[in-house]
Formats: structure tokens, sequence, C-alpha cells
């Protein structure tokens, strides 16, 4: 087996970039390498700067605590890089156009202004045109230090989106109250399904240096409103709860503290065993309760904000409570109550399955957590992935949200592009998320939104959350390409907001990133919606899933049928013969859609309401079977196919067109990576409808092109070395 | 066992520079993060801009070929940014103050002044101050477009370092024609013995996307005349000269190309069986060699200057010839003869020892390769490490190095610091390159330097050479740290000409890197220049040699003898007892003196002729032996590991001397670094002491502190995630 994937042209053409970068070294330029992210505060245009310049003569802001310092110091510097020059900082306003920052505690200018600041909670801010000590301001309140940053990053954000600063009057605060990245880092660096350099933690040197980057990392964060992150992998190593590993942690912590934001980090379950010399993890025994209590203390002597832990147990052969009996819930309430006296959380996966247990792997996590509902602490949260299988382009979301009323359950979507072309491939994840938070699980009736579910309206839960596994790592674009940078942006804006719009929020990181001009935003935005379902059409249309390489998951291989358990294998998953196609999870099949709220399992049941979009996750049918457009499904699904490749050459063509609007560096390496999308979107089509017709025998439907290889040329083709495995 | 190495301060002191970066954010300045190398062109001082700017009026020089467009490129940058504003550019000269570039064939200026170009070979330059057509000029000429390149990066080098302009008249062309980087980076993006994040080389998205990183690599290189680059590791894996990489490497190739860098590749010798599909690799076989000469002639259809092979066959488990019964001769010479049609080299590695061998390893690759002097085709270079043993803090010169005048030896020396405390301890390689190159092998003679050994003129060799094994990764400075990058700079100058200053060569790299200013450049060379003899002192003084840590190579580990093999365990090399300590190779022991030149032998042979830096290198002595100095063996053995530390803190105390004459993100990492090696220093000194204390009983000189932890303390870290594995 060899891997030729990229043997479709003779000649790298990688290598014009080269030259033209040659061409660019001439002028010791800003380097639009992207490492500022959408924090670029590049100048805006002159009738902007005048505009905004008299709204912004001066900062008055105390700095007396590593927060408001974090603030003030990014009002200066985006304000410097808008505006063009720095304006002056006082600890009074003293002219017109101040913009006056801080809590009542902390100024008393804001003190005198009487704000109602009630309903903004701890993390809230307001934003409004005042008059301060007889001067026109704009003021940023809040009721803490961080409300007061979050404040001056939305305040920057308006400018840096040309939005006015007149008679401003603006309230936010957060619906969700955990805002964090998952870090799915190994200690020795690597990032497991990471497709952007290394870690960016870096253990080896940690306490003693910390990078400068874990501040920048911070305030990207801070900027979209991220409240904390879990360092390490889920599938945890018990060595980062040694001592010498919490230094390094709490070494972290200190970088992100000012900036708002927690650490987290992943416990193996049976760390009491590995690194506490214990014979058992067992929850429910007393020296294990008391090893983890002792080691809670231990930590929250080192952070005493640390935020808490995040748990993967009895998944994909990680320890858990079942290796003694116990429940799920036994095992979270067991850390629950370690954690419990300092305030700390623990998040636990839902994400269990198990190739010994005989039932369709999409129902396993409902039927095994269904029945622990109001078993769990109060400081528990049930952290369940979007879809009831895993992060596949496009899947129902999980029956679990709305089916445990008395649990909060707090998402985990994911930000990194495992199934979806790792680094190079443009998929703005807005549209998924935002499918998934609007879909309504009528769990309370109509209405019953998987965002109303995670927020807490549904239910009345306080403590909520949502989780992003991080596309972060070392790499100097932080993400491994541009587009991937928005998903990161996304992801923390609808953490903020689950009911936000995922194209108003593309259109404010495409400004604030790339270009305020219209002429620019306009066609990008229309690329980043149209790019998750040109994705799913070229990788797994109407409802297909799982099809991806065995292992690194990469590239198309529905033959496989080697992996290591029955339900890492494709042919699992699609269920093809002669005959037909799907997996049949109606009443007449597995009945996964047994697991949904009446009405909702009531439409996936019946084939005349079903969207097509989830056809054959949820049925078994003929290739000849008539869809609602009148084709057979085989003509569907290799329209669909051909669609999703089309759909990339548009994305391909929108981008050249905008060559000259947008920075050398950026554009290129973005045009570089349309290309490897383009043919790669061509080889899951291609190699896709080689194998269903290997199957199916049927023609291809007419002005459908052949596939351009045999489907022995697709089966031959190897990546020994794809990143993120 | 605990990694409890770091444990030394309770409360992370990284956290006041995560303060510092906050308040450093206020100002959108330029970053100096270490990227630009020292090819920073920050503007010079108003006395020294004017001074040149009336040498820098234009630039006449044609860009019609890459490497041409390369030098203008970087002249306009140079300029731009030394003298705050660029310089015209001209097609001829119009003004005084012209810089004229490029090669008789290529500028009519330049052919009409009739310059005597003979002696500068295919990559020397000259830099005279002439007239040209009328006007007062600096003119950068050479007989290659390679050599107006280098001729460019000298002149703003000479511009960095605040030399004049006035009357130049300046002649240089590399001593040495080979002057490559190694990198042993896998194609996973791990890279052996690399401490500066993963490979430069993103194989996974060659060729489609060729990262601008590459150009600035090459420039890097460029502007200190670094011609090559093996671009994988030389445990090599075949899969590398596959088609489908073959084409990322000529991706690689194509960037590198117009800065005068040729890539080679590190080849398996089994490769024939492994992609081949033959079921011999033996060098003798027809269809082998039909192989070789087949994949030879493919790569250079892609890759029309390829620049040949990088082998290390039968040496640590890999492949070679001797699998067949063949000699390392007939292994080099069937790949040099599948080169030779195309102009391609063998470089063969004589790092050869094993553990089956009873005889002292510092002895084997003498015994294997000397016999085969005068065996080997003219285009192969017999690689050689610069000491017997491995890339240690000091070794004695090889005793290849003029004991084979019919073979063309090249130097290899280890630039990634494997054994010498990874990226965070300071030590300035200079010193040791310098060291080695200056030795005397007496071969023909008093003055038969290794340098002379080297550079081909002992026994006149045209075909020559110097590797350095890179220390380059993804981390944002190249290097893992500032000083690191010295290294690389002081390899590339000592290729060009191996018998340049090591001091003056660091004095030029501080003025380019780090300040122009002599309150900053007197000290830093000084602290450079004391490094490398600090490192020997603390880890293995008076010739003692390999006693770090197994597998890893970190930190001290003398009483390991736990190793996979005999001879990778520190045991094998101290031979310490109650009694005394040092490894025989006197004519009483191993002998290994006998493989150097007579005079050389009889100085390391003889007790009062050999210098104390290589005592326990050569000779077995009682722990009261009776130095020169007058102390014994022991009190000068510990008086040198303390002495160690002492220079560290020295080095420490000068840094912080300097805080704000250094821009503050590299003063601030330096100073990070320099307390992990004060640390670490103290360690290596106090675990070593402590050891040797084990086994002879002997108490501390007087004065001497008594390690701070016991031996089992030290015994008792582990290091499971050190990088670089």
């Amino acid at each position: 087996m060899t891997d030729r994937r990229r043997a479709w042209h003779p000649v790298p053409r990688g290598l014009t970039l080269a030259l033209l970068w040659i061409a660019a070294l001439a002028r010791p330029a800003f380097a639009e390498d992207g490492y500022d992210l959408w924090l670029r505060y590049q100048a805006l245009a002159a009738a902007q700067v005048s505009a905004y310049r008299a709204q912004a003569t001066e900062i008055v802001l105390d700095a007396g605590t590593p927060s408001r310092a974090a603030a003030r110091a990014e009002l200066l510097r985006g304000l410097t890089g808008l505006l063009g020059a720095p304006p002056a900082v006082r600890d009074r306003a003293t002219t017109d156009g101040a913009i006056v920052a801080g809590t009542p505690a902390s100024s008393p200018a804001i003190a005198r202004l009487n704000l109602d600041l009630g309903n903004l909670g701890p993390e809230g801010f307001l934003i409004r045109s005042l008059r301060v000590d007889g001067h026109a301001a704009t003021v940023i309140a809040a009721n803490t230090d961080i409300g007061v940053l979050y404040g001056a990053f939305r305040l920057l954000q308006r400018m840096q989106t040309g939005q006015s600063l007149r008679q401003v009057d603006l309230r936010d605060a957060p619906r969700e109250k955990i805002r964090v990245l998952d870090h799915w880092d190994n200690l020795d660096g690597h990032v497991e399904r990471g497709y952007a350099g290394n870690s960016i933690w870096d253990w080896w040197k940690l306490p003693d240096y910390v990078d400068p980057r874990y501040t920048d990392y911070a305030r990207a964060n801070a900027s979209v409103g991220i409240n904390g992150a879990v360092l390490n992998n889920v599938n945890a190593n018990a060595t980062v709860l040694k001592q010498e590993y919490l230094l390094k942690v709490a070494a972290i912590a200190g970088a992100l503290r000012p900036y708002g934001m927690r650490v987290y980090l992943s416990a193996r379950f049976s760390a009491p065993m590995e690194i506490g010399g214990l014979k058992t993890a067992d929850p429910l025994d007393p020296a294990v309760r008391a090893w983890w209590r002792d080691k809670s203390n231990e930590i929250y002597r080192l952070i005493p904000d640390f935020g808490g832990f995040l748990v993967k147990a009895n998944s994909e052969g990680q320890p858990g409570p079942q290796d003694y009996k116990r429940t799920h819930a036994d095992g979270a309430n067991m850390l629950a109550d370690a954690l419990a006296p300092h305030g700390g959380i623990v998040m636990w996966r839902a994400f269990v399955y198990s190739n010994e247990n005989p039932d369709d792997r999409a129902r396993q996590a409902y039927t095994e957590f269904k029945p622990l509902d109001g078993q769990f602490r109060s400081n528990v949260l049930l952290q369940v992935k979007n879809g009831p299988i895993d992060f596949q382009p496009r899947e129902p979301f999980s029956p679990l949200f709305g089916a445990m009323p008395k649990t909060p359950l707090m998402m985990e979507f994911q930000v990194t592009k495992e199934y979806l072309g790792f680094a190079t491939h443009l998929v703005y994840l807005g549209a998924l998320y935002e499918e998934v938070l609007r879909a309504d699980t009528q769990a309370r009736g109509k209405g019953s939104t998987v965002a109303k579910v995670i927020d807490g309206a549904l239910d009345g839960h306080a403590l909520t959350g949502m989780a992003g596994v991080a596309n972060i790592g070392s790499d100097r674009d932080w993400c491994g390409s541009t587009f991937n940078q928005a998903n990161w942006y996304v992801f923390g804006r609808l953490a903020w907001n689950p009911e936000q719009s995922a194209r108003d929020i593309a259109a404010e990181w495409v400004r604030m990133t790339l270009a305020v001009d219209d002429a620019v935003v306009q066609p990008v935005v229309g690329m980043m919606m149209a790019s998750h379902e040109a994705v799913v059409d070229y990788m797994t249309p109407l409802g297909l899933h799982h099809l991806m390489g065995t292992g690194h998951h990469y590239g198309p291989m529905p033959w496989d049928a080697s992996g290591a358990r029955a339900d890492w294998r494709p042919v699992y998953y699609h269920r093809a013969d002669r005959n037909g196609i799907g997996f049949d999870r109606s009443s007449t099949g597995s009945n996964a859609v047994s697991q949904y709220a009446p009405p909702v399992a009531a439409r996936f049941e019946d084939l005349k309401q079903i969207p097509d979009a989830y056809l054959l996750w949820f049925h078994h049918l003929p290739w000849d079977y008539r869809m609602r457009s009148g084709r057979t499904l085989w003509e569907e699904l290799v329209r669909h196919y051909t669609h999703g490749v089309d759909e990339v050459k548009r994305l391909r063509a929108t981008w050249t067109g905008l060559e000259g609007r947008i920075d050398a560096q950026r554009y290129a390496k973005t045009a570089a990576f349309l290309l490897i999308q383009q043919h790669e979107a061509q080889w899951w089509r291609d190699a896709s409808i080689a194998y269903w017709q290997s199957l199916n025998g049927l023609p291809l439907p007419p002005g459908e092109a052949a596939p351009a290889h045999t489907l022995d040329y697709y089966q031959s083709l190897a990546f020994p070395y794809a990143p993120g495995r």
C-alpha cells in the first residue's frame, strides 16, 4: 500500500508560493502569519479613525489588579492599533471621549453613576454612553474585574467591526456558566486529534519557564468569553496529578487567571492505584475516597481557583467505576464530594459505548445514563457530545438532550476537525453548532431546543456549560489554518450565548480577522456558511456516517471491515450490500428512534417526514428507493457527492476572486489549502462511488463523471504518518 | 520513581514573567520572539545611519534569476530596516553610494570592471569600493548568482556589526565544499534529539503547501554559508524514497534552491527490500545495484540538483553492507556509483560500534575504517563525529582525523544539545568546535590540525565538508532558546572557514542578534566563551564522559548499569570503584592511545604530559592520585564540579546586569533558562558527588558543600516525558 493521494500533480505548485515569498521579503512588513487571530487591531480607515478618536480620547481604568491591568493593556493596545496613536491613560475623566471602565468598588466614578448592575452576574458587563464628571464618556461597568475585561474586549470588537460608539446602551452576560476548551494534549506534547502542531503546554520547561504564549492564549479566549481550559487529554495520564506536575499546572493557572480562565484536569479514574499505591480505585472504598479528597486538597492549596475534573470513564478502554460494579453516578459523585468543599465541579462524559454490548452503538449512552437521572451530585455536569456517535460531519442531536431533566447536561462540541479533513479543509463549524443548538428535542413541547436544555432554561439548572475540543497547537497560527481560527471563535461566542446566529458570528470574525471591507465580508461569510453542507455532501451525504479511514480518521474507507472492534468499522455503519444501504434505527431495526421524545421519534421513524439529511442514519433503504425529489436513492446519493465537490470548486473560485483584497500570506495559504480540499473532496466522492458501485453494480446516473481511479487504487492508499493519532 | 527535579521552588516564579507580559501587551511593539534570528535588521543608531546612507543610496542588481532576486530582496529588506528607509532600485548606477552587485554575465557594469574573480570559485565573492560608471560604488561581484547572494549577506553583516563601508576590499570563498545541516527529523514530525518543537518539514501538507518558513530557513542558512540540508533522520525510513515523498522533497528543494541550498536524504540501506520488493540489499547484488541506480535516476528527474545520500549503516541496529558480509566501502561505493552520473555524493558515517565487539567502544570506528582507506569512490565522504564516542561535552578528537589520508573525511558536529542540557542550558558550542578544529593530529607533523584535515589542505582533497546535526524545530525561535541560535550561526561560519575564531564569531552574532552596544557585546561574549568549560565542569570534568541518563540523555545517572547494552551504560565509561576512577585507554588498558599519531599518543599516554581535560578519558587512577595542582584527584574533581556551578551563577549575574539593555522578551526567557541551568548544574554536581562518595567513602574537601539530597533521592528521579527521544 502506498500514499499516492498527492500524486495528482507532477510538479509541486507550492513553489510559486515560495517564490512569491521571496518577493514579499523585500519589505519588512507586518507578518500576517495568523498569530494575532481576531485581535489584530490593524489601523482602521481614516474616516473611521476620525469618528472613533473623539470617543476614545483617554482611558480611565484603575489597573490595581491583574485582570484590570489586562483590561487596560488591551484597551491601550487595541486603540493604539486601530486608531494609530495611543490614547491618554488617566485616573479620572478630563475631557469628552473618555472610556471609563471598572467596578463600583474599584472606580469612584462608576460608583457615583449608581448603575443597575443587578442582573449582570459575576461575568456580565454593560457598555453605555453616559456623562462622567461632566464629560461625555463611554462607560464599561461590571460587578467584577472579569466583567470589566469582557466589556473592554467587547468595546474593541465593536470598533473592529465598524459599529458606532455613539449612544451605546449594551448589557450582556453569559448564558452558560462553564465555557471550556478541552485540550486532548498528552504530557509528551502530542495532541490527540490535533492538526496544528504540538501542545502549546511546554510541560518540560514548566513551571520554570512560563511561555508568554499562554497569556496570548488567555487573551484570545477572554475576548470570546471562554472561561476555562481542561489542560490534558480525556484519555488521561495519572502523572498529571503528581505534585511535580501540579506545580506546572499551577504555573499555567497563574498565567490564565488574570483573563478569567480557570484550569481543569482530566482525571484518570485509576490514579489512586497508579500514583497512590492503592490496590483499588473502587469509588465506594474509603481509602480511595480519602485519596481523592487529599489530592483535591493538595490541588487547591496550589491552585485556589482550580475548576475541577473532566472524566472519561469506562469508554474505549479507560478505567471507571464499572470496573468495580459501580455506576457512573457512584464514580462521579465520589469525585464531586472531594471537590465540593473547594467549589470544584466534575464534568463526567456520557461518551460511553462498548463493542461487547450487542446493541446499536448510537443507543448505548442513553441506555446507560438515562436511568441515572437524578442520582448525580449538584456539582456534576454530564458532558454529552452533540450527536449519538462521534463528531461526524452530521449527526442528529443526542437523544440524551432533554431526556435527563434532573441532571445538568453540558454540550461537548469538537472544534478540531478529526472527521472533517483535518487542518486543510475549510469547514466553518458554526453552521454545525447552530444546527444542533437549534434542534428541537420537544422534551417539554415545541421550542425545547438543545440550546435551552444546555443553558439551563428548560429544566431550571444553574450549573450549565459548553465544552469544545480544542483545535489549538503550537503552529504559528494556533489552529493550522486561518479558517480554523473561526471555529475557535464561534465556539466561544456560542458558549457565551447559544442562541446567537452562526452567520452573524462569521461576519464578526471576518471583519476582525480578514478585512472590514464588505466586498470581502459578504463572499467570505457565504463561503463559510456553505462549507459545512459541502463537507457533509462530499464525505457522508444523506445521513451516512463513520466511513472514514480507520485509526487516523482521514479520507474515505467505506469498505473497511478490519477495525479491532466491530463498532469501529465503517461497514458496521453503512450496512450496504447489493440491495440497499443505511442503518435501520427505526422501530423495525435498532429502534434508536424510540430514545427521542415521541414527536421527534415519529418524525425520524416516518419516511415521509424524516429530513433527507438523516435518512440513512435511521433507515436502511433499497438503492432504487424513490426520494421526494423523484430521483432514486442512488441517483440522489451520487448527486450529493458531486454537489459537495462542486461547492468546494465554488469556494475556491470565490477565494480566487478575493486575491489582492487579503494579505498575500494568508491568501496564499488558504488558496493552497482549498486546492487540497478540492482534490480530497473529489477523492471522497470518487472512492465512495467506486465502492458503492462494487456493491450495487449500478451505472452512474447520466452526466455523472466516473471515478478517476479504480476501487483497487483507492483501497491501496495508506497514510502511516497521518497526524493526530 | 518520580520527577521531582523541579520541586525546588514551591511557587512558580515564571508567573512574574506572565504578569510582565501583560504589561508589555499594552504596546503593539515589534515582537522580539527570536524568529528573525541574526537577520533582524533593526534600525541602527542615528550616527551610523547617516554614515551608511551615503554608501547605500541605490541598489543596482538585476533580479533575473531566483537567486539574484533573493539577493536583491535581502539587500532591500536589510537596508530598509537598518537605515529606516528603502534605497532606490535601479538598473545602473546613477549616483554616488550605489551598491552594484552581480556576475559579469548578468551585469554589464560588473563585466566592464574586469575584476579578477579567478580564485573565488563557484561560491566566493568580492566586495570592493570602486567607481562604477563614474560614481563611487560598493561592488559585490561573483562568478555565480549564489556568490552574489553570499556577498549581499556579507555586506549586510558588515553594517549590522558596525563595520565601515569605506574602502572595502574583501574577497572570500568557502574552505569547505559541502556545508550541511543534518536534520534528524522523522516523517511523523518528531525530531530525534530535537528540543525545539517538531520538524519544520510539514510532510503531511507537502508538496501542496510549501510553508514560507522554508524560505526563511534557507535565508538564515545562506546568510552563514550553509549550502545543504539532509532532510531526514540518519536512523532512516525507506518511505522517504517513495515517489510520493520524493515529490515532497522536490517541493522543499524548490524553496531552498534560490538560496544555494541542495537537499540530501538519509538513505536506509535496506530500502530495496522495504520499498523495492527485493529479497536482499546486498550491495554487490546486480538487482540491488540496479534498484539504487533507478531510484537515483528517479530522484534526479524530480530534483536535478539533488545533493546525495547520507548513510548510517551497521550502527545501533541500522542495516548495512555487513549484513551481507560486505564492507562499508562496498556499501558506500554501490550508492556512489548510482549517484555519480548525476554529480551526487555519499556521506557515509563512521559512527559505528557494537556491543558484541568486546573492544573499547572508542576504538571501534578507527579499527573498522582505517583499513578501508583508499577503497572509497571519489564521490564518497566519510563523515566522522568530532570525538570517538558520541558528542560528549568534551572528547579528544577522533583518531580517524589524519589517519585516512586517501579518503576525504567530513566533520560531523552536533548543534543540537543532546548531551548538553537540551534547550535550556546556555552552552556556546563555538568553543567546542574551535577546540576540535584546532587540535593537532600531527598526522603530517606539527600543524596537521583537524581543520586542515577536513578542509582538504593536509591531504589534497577537493571534496570536503562539514555537517552539523541541526538544532532547528518548529519553535518560534527555531532553536528553543536565543543562545542556541548562536550554535547554528557558529556552525555555519566555521563550515565556511574552519580556522575562524569562535570568539570573533560570537561577537558578530551578539551584535547581529542582541545589541550592537559594546556594553552588551563584551559581557555576553564573555558568557558564551565561558559556557562550554562550565558545562564540562558541572557534567563531566577531567575527561569523564557518558554519565548522563540512559535513553533520554538528560541529567546525571553515573550509577546506571541497566542499559540494554553494556556500551550504553555509564558504569562502562567511568569504571569507578572504591579505589579509583577512569577508563584506562593507555597501553596498559585498551590502548586507544595507539590509534593517534605517535607524538599525540605519547602525550595522551604520559601522565606528566596529558592535559587534565582528558585525564580520565585515557587513564584509570586512584582517588588519591596527586594532580599537577597538588590536589588529589578527588579534591580536583569536586573542585571542578563546584567551579562549573559557580560559573553558571556568574553567567546569571552577568545576564541580570544586562536587564534593560536587551528587549524584555528575550531577556526574560534567557533569565528563566539560566535559573533552570543553575539548578540543574547544582543537580549534576550534587548527584555525581553523592555517587562517587558512595563508592570511595571519602569526605568532601574542606569548604565544599554536601549534596543537597541523598543519593537515593537522585536515583529516584525519572523523566518519562523527556523530549527528543
